[in-house]
């Protein structure tokens, strides 16, 4: 951030009183400019035994099977979020269960969101985002071809939990290896 | 939003290739500025069979009892930032148990996050943004005098929870009541 973007000012790093971290300020007009995480909502859409997955044809992880997720927009709940990005990746429709997995990745100021959601006919194809769309049983989950550990771990409970009959809210960090 | 926040030119509401909403874009050098919802973390910290309350030195709902919680920072955790609210407002130390109520509020682009959270000790006392940090049992809950309906449903669902002795997540939408 360089400039104001309510004045057009410069601004600089400071830390405002009464608050602990340094904020973008306006030397200018004074408004203080804050940034938060942002929270990525999605689906974990099943069939019988199965679980659709998309293989994403955009950047990152160009080419690697993932859940159907993305930003959560303004004016919008997470579970709106959630069925809005299956239906845009995947033109999926889903009855959403229960808010299945929370993961917050702080290195990335990034949370996850993702439902449980029962998959309400196979009806489902590619959109613009995917390059394919594709139901898989636990034994067929391409493992080394995810792309995001989240995803990793969404799956790996959800199998888990399914042997267990019992499906509660999951709630983690993942934080990247050190190299 | 008037000014590019990168190169200071002026911005103009458009739909930018491949999007389908309206998003700040500069004119000058043409990126996009995207918002996006913010999440609140905080606490429901309880001590036997009582919770812990503060009582709001901030507008808005100035004098009315929350539970402790605030704004995600960039870097945090959900859980982290639950703590810190929860130390900043109520000087309390807390194990997070698990995280229990979820909340969204599209008409203000806000999501609510709180962990049920043991307090370790009493030593609570009033952080700079609070008038009063008191504990409460059920029956003495000052239901009208609650700062939102995030707080009040959270209380509730905690109250009922202990009486059947389970405390699954709970995630719902809170919408405005109409005028």
């Amino acid at each position: 951030m360089n400039y104001c973007s309510q004045c057009g000012g410069e601004v600089a790093l400071s830390i405002p009183e009464g608050d602990n971290r340094p904020r973008f300020v306006c030397n200018h007009c004074g408004a203080i400019h804050y940034t938060n995480p942002r929270i990525i909502a999605g689906c974990l859409p099943f069939y019988q035994d199965q679980v659709l997955l998309c293989r994403r044809a955009i950047e990152p992880r160009y080419g690697k099977w993932t859940l159907p997720a993305g930003f959560l927009e303004n004016g919008e709940s997470v579970a709106d979020g959630a069925r809005r990005e299956t239906l845009e990746e995947a033109n999926a429709t889903v009855e959403l269960e229960s808010l299945y997995t929370v993961f917050s990745l702080p290195h990335i100021s990034q949370v996850y969101m993702f439902y449980k959601a029962r998959l309400l006919n196979l009806d489902f194809y590619p959109g613009e985002e995917s390059l394919e769309t594709q139901l898989f049983s636990f034994s067929d989950i391409p493992w080394d071809e995810l792309s995001f550990e989240a995803i990793k771990q969404t799956l790996t409970h959800y199998f888990e939990d399914r042997s267990l009959g019992d499906f509660p809210t999951h709630d983690a960090v993942i934080i990247p290896p050190a190299r």
